[in-house]
C-alpha cells in the first residue's frame, strides 16, 4: 500500500468500485474514462510502481495479468472478435498512475499506430 | 512450425533477420514499419496463433515475453523515459500475423488512446 495511490485505495474498496474480477492477486474493474466499448483495467494488489520493475525476481505476476485479461475478454464475449491489451510503462508510455495496471480495449476496430 | 506463417520463416532464420535477443522459446526484432524510433517485436519460437490461447496449461510465455520486453528496453536505453507494451488479438486488436508477438514501442512520447 502506497497512501496517496489511487489504484491502492480502489484495491483497499474506498471509492466502492465494482470488480469484475478479484483473486489474491489481481484485480478488475472497468476505465473511468473508456477508450473503447470494452475498456477494463487489471491491476496488481500490492503496490508496484511501473511494469519495468518487474525482472526474473518477481517473474508471475505479468504473465498472470496477461491471462486474467484473456479471462476477462471471454467474459466480457471479445475473445472472438478480438482485443489489445496495453501496458504503459514511464512518461513515453503514457503512464498516468504509477501502480502497475494492464488495459484491456475491445468492442471496436483498433487502429494503428497504438497511440 | 507453421510452414505459411512469416513468423516461423523469421524464428528459422530465413530471412536473415538480426535477432537483438533471443533465447530458447524468444526472439526479438526491429520491425519493419515502426511506429516509433524504438519499435521490437518479441516473438515466441513456437506457432502459437493468438494470446487468447494461453490459459492456464501454459502459464509462462506471457510473462516471460513481458519480462524479455523490459530487458530489451533496458538495453535499448528507453527503460528511464517509458515505453508502451502492446499484444493485438484477432481482428479487432488489429493483430496483423497469426503468431503471438509483443510490440515494445518507445523514444517518443506515446499518445491516448492507444489506437
Amino acid at each position: 500500500m502506497s497512501g496517496d495511490c489511487i489504484f491502492c485505495k480502489i484495491a483497499k474498496g474506498e471509492f466502492g468500485t465494482k470488480f469484475i474480477y478479484e483473486d489474491k492477486d489481481l484485480l478488475a474493474f472497468h476505465d473511468i474514462n473508456p477508450q473503447a466499448p470494452v475498456h477494463v483495467l487489471i491491476i496488481s494488489r500490492n503496490h508496484i510502481s511501473r511494469i519495468n520493475q518487474l525482472d526474473d525476481s518477481n517473474p508471475d505476476l505479468a504473465g498472470k495479468m496477461i491471462l486474467t485479461a484473456n479471462k476477462v475478454a471471454r467474459n466480457e464475449k471479445i475473445s472472438k472478435a478480438g482485443y489489445r491489451l496495453v501496458f504503459n510503462c514511464g512518461p513515453d508510455g503514457g503512464q498516468e498512475v504509477e501502480h502497475i495496471h494492464l488495459h484491456l480495449l475491445g468492442g471496436r476496430q483498433m487502429s494503428w499506430p497504438p497511440g
